[in-house]
């Protein structure tokens, strides 16, 4: 028989998946003995069979019933008992944390009957009926539908707002009437009575917490974070405790450490006679937990106590949730609490040196993305201007935007390129599209706890919230500073969510202490050791290499600081740009095959000295070079805005431009639909020999010459956009021949090693034929990508892909995170086959997905010898190796 | 131990693997006891080893001599013996025919020893002498590789040339000192004299024949006719025969019926006191075999019954080569002729009808390419001109295009698009890239066993030749017509390779009797009725359904007519142009939802009648319509064309049109880079969902409207370009909207099928996924090979694929025939993991290369439910269907 509810009693922490991370963690502190109010859990297995078929599965009723029983015997009330009813919470709670997504009901079991029972147990006539309207609220719109806006319109009546609600202003009878007033909606609304049978209560809450699981916006939230649909919310069903019982109650949140900054001692924000919603909801400013100290000086050293218990028990930083009433410590929530990427690092760095966990476990503690934003540029202050506005440092970086104050006006400026900045007075699950589409989140109330900064520390958003000097008008579009500038929706301000601070204008960037340890090895402080320790570690531990894709002896240069083994792509076309587009130019329009080679000619010495160059920069190191890839139209002018140039210029009756004429010719002569499908790559070496060869030697001139030098150069030919084995076969016996040639011009041994891109769907299913002729297989995941959903980057990214996120299509961008099941497979069969034919055949990946850290740990499975990836994503690629190579997940594990 | 050598009477026509075509039919006639000169055959095996190690495998040498000797003891005579020399022939044989591709020597065993015994003993001084030039000259060319231009102009020196030589001008003096000139040439070119060892021209000469199976042309050949390189060909060694013997001699070649119209009765060309190299390289004009019949009766009575027993053996048409040396008939070599698509299928018929073959065995006697050729237009004579040259009719059609007089020029003004016709005064195989490129093939000598002929028949160009009444002046690139009319290059003929005829200017084009037959069922002659006869077997015995692309009610109706049991792709796009243009613009360019709806709601009514009037065409057959495809942008003016326009009216002062202006707007703000790769098939769908409701609406209310008219319609919905399952089921579900919709307010019930397009690598590699919510796959083979090679057919056909079937990287555009290895491995994999899915599973494919017979017996084998082309291509697909699944080979079988 299958179980569907477990008391807090009968679990532990590593029953989340089927108690849900918020019921497993209150087993746990049950089981450590801390003060948690009694109550059970309805499992995630049970929420899958009613999502499933639309009713409770079997059995489930009866144990919920069972369950209540003993909770009550266990309190010694009933449910709802008139004369001092217990009351319970019913929240949900699923196996990952989805912050502001998820639903709560509180008060269940109050009903017309038992409020007064309740009022004289308290003592409080007014908590009872703000009870009951609490109730009647959430109950409504959470379980029965009704609009919201609709209480919020009687509360307003009553001269109170949900945003401000100071509810001091109705007395017990004032808010008995509103009561009343509620009913009424909800009647009017649902078309029946406010349910007033406890059970029932509780049955319809639970259900409607099921059903939250497939909300719009949980749904939303879960693509965004990889979160996987099927897996069911399980349901928290707890003995009620009150914050808001007065003076000597009350409720907070804590951390057991810093969680911006990961400084070790008790960390939070606590909220005098209020219950919990209202401390995270940011709608009342809290105080520190030292004034908590001061107030109640017992609860502070019972909390602390706990705190050090948890986070020693979990080996990690906890965050707490927790309630004082009447002067009674009850612990309502515990997890594995989110940290800025400072935070992740300090406390590995501290949890290894305590010997609470292990080096590798540190390393499996902090993530590349953390990594990476910690690698982020910080404000030149000195460049500042004045602050016009400071809140709390809620989600740590730089960044500067235009102003903007709403959610849809963030996605649709940002979508059209824009940098912006959200600026609210708080946020709530609803900004989350705009939160995500901008570079900073501003608001005017909430602390480190509010939503806009737990969700903007999760995303990795740059966030400065609680700017209480600055008044937002929404509707108006724009805020006001407390010195009386008006700031209109599209001025660019500049916000530091490390200290809190925002500037007016864009403020100049300077490297953070991280990059520049990265760049100079410099350990500014003990953040940056623990990066250091964390690389260093990563390093041991990783067995895929990490190159860089470089262009230039100084990219490959600063590559090589930041750690890469090699160059895993040094795009040749990048040498044909700039002053020598000319010389470009001419041995494009050169009309016989002399005149080609005279101008390859001159371009030799040129390409040459760039290899030489990269060479020395990476001597002893491999450097795989790509023989040119795009086709030679992309080196000539634009097409229409030639052809405009020229017909403008006859229209006005000049004779055009002669060179523009001709350049005209030869772009309309070379023009292609589809470039990206076009005369590019091997092709090009196939039909226009002439220009391998001229690229190859330049490459064996480098060597020679670097060995001269006394250098160990250890260059790579590697052949793009190859489809068949005979284009590589064609393409090889050319190189092979230059390389001979040079060889023996130089008397210099040439056997650098020929392989070829993959980036072609032909490529990976016939790869083992292509291994044949290929020392090594790189993976091109761009252009793989592209050809594999057949859509080009440039032109569907802004398209469409907002809207297949949106809808589900894509978990990530595929050009941002590896497509597994499709580009993935391709590069698996690949591997597989390549590997069967070649079994030392080397592989590795060049395309951006060698620096996502998601893709890393599947090319760390798949089992390349490398990943390759832009210099600056160097050290996140190496961290991100050293992680998979422990087993971890490609994401961050601490969220 | 592996035999190396097999005697003529030791193999059959069983073994062409080992004994090539050649060895083996010369084997199987001295089996039947026909008068074959004795020799033996050196095996495939041999040649791939001797390729392999580049020496003589052990014990190949050993086996040669023991034969030898065998041969010298039959014919008691020793090679090379001084007084009565044994004189051999050396000649490749592959397992397929590769006409002009291989190696002969003949006369091996003369030395300046022997050349006065053959003197003697033939009585003739001069013919021996002859011989000894002809074998310095072959050898010396083929075994030696002695420039063959340098023995051409010794030639000369003595009044001959190789082209006309006209042997009489030089006496047995003459020729002598010929000889030693030769000798001479040699000796210069080699630093070694010709070698005088009978055995060592044998050795030599062998290994000669399989070094030649690796020659550049003869690699370029069998790319071209899909013959695997690694075969290897076979080396015949024959007592020589001689035809040049006086008149009592003499050399032909003969077809057991007339491989031009399959006529039965004895057919050929023959040459008195000629060797067969002469018959067949159009040198000298033959004459008829009843010219034979009259110069020796009996010598013709013989072939005639040898024939019968050949055709009646091979139960096909063969063709034969033969030499009567002084009265003597000898049989030189026979094989299964090659034939007109006329003669193939006349042939097939009348062999059924005799009982010789089974009609399976007829059907796989004809392919789809004769067929296709059959329904190719003829000349409507009523409107030629008078006919400026007449030749022999040697391969049928009708032609017309620029003459051009060299290979390379044809090969570049048909890249350039243009059509051709090549005019040569007569073809060697150095001219096949340029017959390959020509539409029609004109020469001033030869007879229809000539190369021109031979090459023409097989790959189905138009061909007339030996057309003497012009002279062919290539130098000057133009001919002469009897009349005394010149046609420079240029200038358009028309050619008529049924009739012979050649015609000034381009002749308006007629039906032929098999279209006639198709279009309405007229039988106007026994051809037709033989293809006829043909398709119905096919139709009988295929399991391959054979459906047409249609847009048009016309086209479906032809379709029909044609045999398709229904509608592959109905391409909506197609009624979005021509006049509804003007709308579809206005539904782009609308500004508000409002606007597109209103665009879109005046073209439902436009599309419905279209899918009406298709579904009544195709009554009680599927009619599968593709929602819209192309990019929006498509419909607009091109960009630059547009972009000049404003500019130049802007430049020359006015204003632009305002109208144009708009439109440039719109384009600038829809330009892709890659269009192929951009907004395009379901992502438009799902990016702007008015436009699939309106398009499901149309066609559902055409169902609604055909079954109020009492009909069958069977629509079948399908989604273009999906990648991902989750794009088919957004798209599904709005189709599945709209449908339930309409039947709604029609009353009738709408359950179209839906289904998708395979068209890009990922929904291949996906396929499982997407059969959950797919009913039918439809492989768009031109996408999917776009997306898997990377490459646009528009951009790069043009570009490179002349080069790529050059050196040898496509075997055929991959555009035409399916490229099994890499896309056809994906269909594979969709087919197969779609099918574990969803068992019932409809498959088919709706890429040109449904209507390409290679491609059919692929589609056949991996297990698709139908192919659908284009409507002229459905008896093609229908034959082809027949043969795959008779289990006959993709191309002809009669090569």
């Amino acid at each position: 028989m299958v179980r569907y509810v477990y008391d807090f009693r009968d679990g532990d922490r590593a029953m989340a998946d089927l108690l849900g991370g918020k019921g497993a963690n209150l087993a746990e502190m049950t089981r450590l003995g801390l003060p948690v109010p009694p109550g059970f859990t309805v499992t995630t297995e049970a929420c899958r069979a009613f999502l499933a078929t639309g009713a409770e599965p079997d059995g489930m009723a009866e144990e919920v019933s069972r369950h209540l029983s003993a909770l009550e015997a266990a309190t010694g009330r009933l449910l709802g008992q008139s004369d001092d009813p217990l009351l319970v919470s019913v929240r949900s709670g699923a196996r990952f944390s989805m912050p502001g997504m998820m639903e709560t009901v509180l008060d269940i079991g109050l009903t017309d009957a038992s409020v007064p029972g309740l009022a004289k147990v308290s003592g409080n006539e007014r908590f009872a009926w703000d009870c009951y309207r609490r109730l009647i609220q959430m109950f409504g719109s959470t379980v029965l539908g009704v609009d919201p806006a609709l209480f919020d319109q009687a509360l307003s009546v009553c001269g109170m707002t949900r945003e401000a609600p100071d509810d001091l202003r109705a007395d017990a009878c004032g808010l008995a009437r509103l009561v009343e007033t509620y009913k009424q909606l909800v009647r009017d609304a649902t078309g029946r009575d406010f349910p007033q049978s406890p059970t029932e209560q509780l049955r319809l809450a639970v259900l409607a917490v099921f059903r939250s699981w497939n909300a719009e916006r949980a749904r939303l939230y879960r693509r965004r974070e990889h979160i996987p649909d099927d897996l069911g919310t399980a349901v928290t069903v707890q003995r009620m405790v009150f914050g808001n019982l007065g003076a000597d109650s009350g409720s907070g949140v804590a951390f057991t450490r810093d969680p911006a900054t990961g400084q070790p001692g008790l960390y939070g924000d606590y909220l005098p006679d209020a219950q919990g919603e209202d401390v995270v909801s940011g709608i009342r400013d809290t105080v520190s937990l030292a004034e908590l100290e001061r107030l109640d000086p017992r609860s502070y050293r019972q909390l602390r106590d706990h705190a050090q218990t948890l986070e020693r028990h979990y080996r990690d930083l906890c965050d707490i949730e927790f309630t004082i009433e009447r002067g009674t410590l009850w612990m309502l929530q515990t997890r594995v609490g989110k940290r800025t990427a400072e935070a992740a690092f300090a406390i590995a760095a501290e949890l290894v040196g305590e010997g609470l966990v292990t080096a590798d476990e540190g390393l499996l503690r902090v993530d590349g993305d953390q990594l990476g934003r910690l690698m982020f540029p910080r404000f030149d202050t000195r460049a500042a201007g004045p602050e016009i506005a400071h809140g709390v440092p809620a989600s740590p970086g730089a960044a500067a935007g235009a102003v903007v104050f709403d959610s849809p006006t963030a996605v649709r400026r940002a979508a059209d390129g824009e940098r912006v900045v959200l600026v609210r007075e708080e946020t709530t699950p609803d900004d989350l599209p705009g939160m995500v589409a901008a570079r900073a989140v501003l608001t005017g109330r909430g602390g480190k706890t509010s939503h806009a900064a737990v969700v903007a520390r999760g995303m990795g958003r740059v966030c400065v919230c609680g700017a209480q000097d600055i008044t937002v008008d929404g509707e108006a579009r724009r805020f006001t500073t407390r010195a009386g500038t008006v700031v209109e929706e599209g001025t660019v301000v500049s916000v530091d969510g490390s200290t809190g601070a925002v500037y007016a204008g864009a403020v100049p960037l300077v490297a953070s202490a991280t990059m520049r340890y990265l760049e100079c090895g410099e350990q500014a402080d003990c953040l940056v050791a623990a990066v250091a320790r964390a690389l260093e570690h990563a390093d041991a531990v990783r067995r895929l290499e990490v190159r860089a894709n470089a262009d230039t002896a100084e990219d490959a240069a600063r590559a090589r600081r930041f750690g890469a083994q090699g160059i895993g792509l040094c795009r040749t076309e990048h040498m044909f740009l700039g002053e020598r587009r000319t010389l470009v130019e001419e041995m494009i329009l050169a009309r016989t095959e002399a005149d080609r080679d005279r101008a390859l000619a001159v371009l030799l010495p040129l390409q040459r000295k760039d290899f030489t160059d990269i060479l020395r920069a990476m001597d002893g190191l491999p450097v795989t070079v790509r023989l040119l890839d795009p086709p030679l139209h992309e080196f000539l002018p634009e097409r229409t805005e030639l052809a405009v140039r020229v017909a403008s210029a006859e229209a006005a009756g000049g004779p055009p431009d002669a060179h523009d004429v001709e350049l005209l010719a030869a772009v309309n002569r070379m023009h292609e639909d589809n470039p990206m499908l076009g005369l590019r790559g091997v092709r090009l070496g196939i039909v226009v020999p002439g220009l391998v060869a001229m690229q190859v030697r330049a490459v064996a001139e480098a060597v020679a010459e670097r060995v001269r030098e006394g250098g160990s150069p250890r260059a790579e030919i590697m052949v793009p956009l190859v489809g068949s084995v005979e284009e590589l076969r064609l393409a090889r016996a050319e190189v092979t021949r230059v390389l001979a040639e040079v060889g023996k011009e130089t008397g210099v041994p040439l056997d650098c090693p020929v392989g070829t891109m993959i980036e072609l769907p032909r490529a990976a299913l016939t790869a083992g034929r292509i291994a044949e002729e290929a020392e090594f297989f790189s993976f091109g995941t761009n252009d793989l990508t592209q050809t594999t959903w057949g859509f080009s980057r440039d032109d569907v990214e802004a398209a469409f892909f907002s809207a297949y996120l949106d809808k589900g299509v894509f978990a990530a961008s595929p050009f941002e995170t590896l497509d597994r099941e499709g580009v993935g497979r391709l590069v698996r069969i690949a591997v597989a086959e390549g590997r069967a034919v070649r079994p030392r055949l080397q592989t590795g990946v060049c395309g951006e997905h060698g620096g996502d850290p998601e893709s890393v740990h599947f090319f760390h499975r798949v089992g390349l010898d490398y990943v390759s990836c832009s210099p600056f994503r160097v050290p996140v690629a190496r961290l991100e190796a050293g992680r998979a190579a422990l087993g971890g997940s490609g994401g961050g594990d601490t969220g």
